[in-house]
C-alpha cells in the first residue's frame, strides 16, 4: 500500500483510542469488572524501580481480563479448546495447546514408562524413556487437528454466536521433538508381509487406532518434547505418537505399546468412532488425512468493527497433505476472491499464518477464506462437502466459513446466510 | 546410519534404564529428594479416570525435579537466563526467555500505554496499543541475544563448572507479531537528512539506543505478540522495538518515544555501556550486528555419559547476519571438524537446532562447535578472537565452546584445556 493509504487505514492517532481489538460488550464488561483486581500503572514507571527478576514468568495481569484460556468441559470424555481468536502467528503456547481426551489425563510416573514394540517384530523390545531419548532426534513444527473439530459449522442453521476457539479450536501448532518411528522399527526389524501398526495409549480408554505402516517409515515419530520442554501431561506425556498431517485421534497419546500386524485391529475407537457415515449408508474408514482448511480469526465473533475503514483480516490455514500454496479471500460473500499474503515460514503440514488488507465501506457483508495446498486441493464450500458427505457425518469439516458483518460492526458466523 | 549401528547406539534396551540425561549426581539428589512431594504413579493408569481438561495446562511434575527454570538474581540490574541445555528445538518457551533489565520491569497500564514518534518528521504522532494493532501485522521467528551474553567463556581460565544456561542463556528464540517500524516512520513522513533514531524504553532506567535508520527501513517493528499470546512484562510489555539479528540491549523494551534525528544521542547506554573496548586503546561503538555462533548443549556440564557408545551431540546455532549454512563437528579436539545435521526450518536470525551421531570410545576428549553463516562468516576460535579484540572487551563473545569429556563421563567446560 502507498503511504496515503496506510495512513487512511489509521486515520488520526487520537480517533482510534476506542480503536482496539475485543471491543464487544462482554469485553468492555469484563475488562470494567475485573479491573480493580489488577496492576493499575498509578505510578509514572519511569520514577519507580521496576520488579525483579524470576525463575518462570507469568503473562501480565493486565491481560488475563480477557480471559485467555482454553474452554473445558467437565465430563472424563472431553476436551478444551485453543482460543484461536486471541492469538496471533502459528505457534501455540503449549499451556493452550488443545486438548480432547477419551477418559481424563493419566498420571504416569517418567521412570516407569515403557513402549512395548511387538507382533511381527524379530526382536520385540520394550523402549524407556531414557531409552528413547538416546536415540538420534528430530525436531520439527506440526499441527494437531481433532478430526471433530469445527463440528458447529456443518449446520446450514449454524449458531451466529460461535467464536473462532469454539468452532475450530481443536487445532493448535507445536515444535514436536522426537525419534522418527522408523527408527524404533529398524530396530526391532519389521518382519516381511507387516502393513499395519496397532497403537495403544495408556490412559484409562487404552484408546488405540490401526496404523498404516507406510506412515511410520515416513515421518511419524514418538514425541517426547514440545516446543522446547517436556510433553505436557495432557498432550501425552511422557511420550506420544504423532503422525502429522493426520487426524489427532490417531496420534496416540500416552503411548504403550506398538503391535506389527498384517492387518488393522477394528478398535473400538476406529469404529464405533473416528469413522465418517456416507449419505448412501456406507463410511468412510481409516480418513486419516486433514484436507485444506481455513479459518479467519479476525475480524469474528465476538469482535465488532468500531467504524468503516481499513482493517487487517487475519487468520490461519493448514493441510495435511503437504504446504499451503494460497489463501484467497473474499470481502463480498463470494463474488469474488483475492490472494492474502502468507507469512513465513510456510511449512508442510503446519499452520501458516494468513493477512489481507480490507477497506470496510460500513455496509453489510460476508467475509470468507478458502485455502488451496500443494497438492492442489481447495477447501470447499459447505454445500460442496454436504453434497459429497451427507448431513450425518462427524468428522473432518473443513468447509469455508463465512462471517457476516452487520452494518454496526458486529460480526456473526454467517453459515445460515449462505445459499 | 545402517540398521545395525542405530541397535548398537541403544545397545540392549534394558542397558540404557539408568542411561537418560541429566544422570549428574545433583540431579540424582534433587530426584530423590523431591519424589515424595511429586506425583507418584501408585496405580496402573489405565484402570484409573485421568484428571479432567482444564483452562490453562501445567508443566508434568514429574519434571520439576529437574529444575525447569530460569536463574534470576536479587539486582534491579539484573537478568535471568534460558535453560538452554534443558530445551529441545528452537522455540523458547514464553515464560523461561531470558531476562535482562537496567532498573527492574515496570508496570505500564496497557491503556495508558502510547508511543511518541517525533523529531525530523511532517507529523510528530502519538500511536496507542490499539493504534499498533491496526496496522498490517507481521510474525517472524527471531533469536534475541544479549551482546554480553558468554562472557564467562572469555577467559583462557574459564571456570569448568558453568553449564550452557549460565554461559550462553541470555539467548532466546520466539515468534514475534508486531508493525513494521518502516509502517510508522511513513505514517508520521520521515524529513531528508534523517539517518539515525533514538529509541527510549519506558523503565526507570529510560533505557535509550541510537539505531541507524537503515535498520527501521529493512525489518524493524514494534512488538505486542510473543509466541501467539501478548508480549510478557519481563518482555517489554505491552510493546517493544525489535531488531532482528542485532544485540538484545537495542531492542528497547517498554518502548515509549522514538526520536528521529540526524545523527547518534550518545545516550549513558551507549557509551558507557554497549560499546566493546579493544586493545589499542580505541573502542568499537554501535556494534549492533550478532555474529555467528554454535553452543553445544548436550553433552555439557552438568551432564555425565554413563557408558561409551552412541550418544547425539546436540545444539544450537544463530547469526544476526542471516542463515546458518553449516555446523562442523570435532569429537577430537579440533584435529578433525564433520558436517552436523540442520533441523529445519533453518530461518534467517533465528536460532537453528543441529544434531550429530558420535560414537565415544571411552577415552577423555573435547567434543567442539563451529558455525558458518550465508554470509561465509566462521565462528572464531577464542584465541583468534582476543586477538582481535584484547582481553578487556565486554561484549560479543562468540567463540567456540569447547566441551571436556572425562574418562569416567563428567563433562565440564574445556576452555583452560585449548591451546
Amino acid at each position: 500500500m502507498a503511504n496515503l493509504t496506510r495512513r487512511a487505514m489509521l486515520g488520526t492517532s487520537g480517533g482510534l483510542i476506542a480503536g482496539g481489538l475485543l471491543k464487544t460488550k462482554a469485553d468492555a464488561i469484563s475488562f470494567a469488572d475485573n479491573e480493580s483486581e489488577n496492576t493499575i500503572q498509578d505510578q509514572d514507571p519511569t520514577k519507580v524501580l521496576g520488579r525483579l527478576t524470576s525463575e518462570v514468568g507469568q503473562r501480565a495481569p493486565e491481560e488475563q481480563p480477557r480471559r485467555l484460556v482454553r474452554n473445558p468441559n467437565v465430563s472424563h470424555s472431553s476436551s478444551s479448546r485453543t482460543p484461536l481468536h486471541q492469538l496471533q502467528g502459528i505457534i501455540t503456547p503449549a499451556d493452550l495447546h488443545f486438548e480432547r481426551h477419551h477418559a481424563g489425563i493419566p498420571t504416569i510416573a517418567p521412570d516407569q514408562y515403557e513402549l512395548l514394540i511387538h507382533g511381527m517384530v524379530d526382536r520385540p523390545m520394550k523402549f524407556t524413556l531414557s531409552d528413547l531419548k538416546r536415540f538420534p532426534s528430530v525436531s520439527k513444527l506440526y499441527f494437531i487437528e481433532c478430526s471433530g473439530n469445527g463440528g458447529s459449522s456443518y449446520n446450514k442453521n449454524a449458531s451466529r454466536e460461535v467464536d473462532p476457539q469454539q468452532m475450530d479450536g481443536l487445532t493448535s501448532t507445536s515444535e514436536w521433538t522426537g525419534v522418527p518411528l522408523s527408527t524404533l522399527l529398524q530396530e526391532v526389524g519389521v518382519q516381511k508381509g507387516a502393513t499395519w501398526l496397532m497403537a495403544e495409549g495408556g490412559d484409562a480408554a487404552v484408546m488405540a487406532r490401526s496404523i498404516p505402516i507406510e506412515k511410520a517409515w515416513d515421518d511419524a515419530m514418538i514425541g517426547y518434547g514440545q516446543n522446547g520442554e517436556a510433553i505436557r501431561p495432557e498432550q501425552g506425556y511422557p511420550a506420544r505418537l504423532l503422525l502429522p498431517g493426520w487426524e489427532g485421534n490417531a496420534s496416540v497419546k500416552w503411548i504403550r505399546r506398538i503391535e506389527v500386524k498384517d492387518q488393522p485391529t477394528m478398535t473400538r475407537d476406529e469404529t464405533s468412532k473416528y469413522t465418517d457415515p456416507l449419505k448412501d449408508g456406507t463410511a468412510r474408514q481409516f480418513s486419516f488425512t486433514i484436507d485444506a482448511k481455513s479459518a479467519i480469526t479476525f475480524p469474528a465473533y465476538p469482535y465488532a468493527l468500531t467504524e468503516p475503514g481499513w482493517w487487517e483480516i487475519q487468520g490461519i490455514a493448514w493441510s495435511g497433505r503437504g504446504r499451503i500454496t494460497k489463501v484467497d479471500i473474499s470481502t463480498d460473500g463470494g463474488e469474488t476472491w483475492n490472494e492474502s499474503k502468507l507469512h513465513g515460514p510456510v511449512l508442510s503440514k503446519c499452520h501458516t499464518r494468513f493477512t489481507y488488507p480490507w477497506n470496510w465501506d460500513g455496509k453489510e457483508t460476508l467475509l470468507m477464506s478458502r485455502a488451496t495446498d500443494e497438492t492442489g486441493y481447495v477447501q470447499p464450500a459447505l454445500s460442496t462437502l454436504m453434497e459429497a458427505r451427507g448431513e450425518g457425518t462427524s468428522y473432518h469439516y473443513n468447509s469455508i466459513r463465512p462471517w457476516k458483518i452487520e452494518e454496526d460492526g458486529r460480526v456473526y458466523f454467517g453459515q445460515g446466510e449462505t445459499s
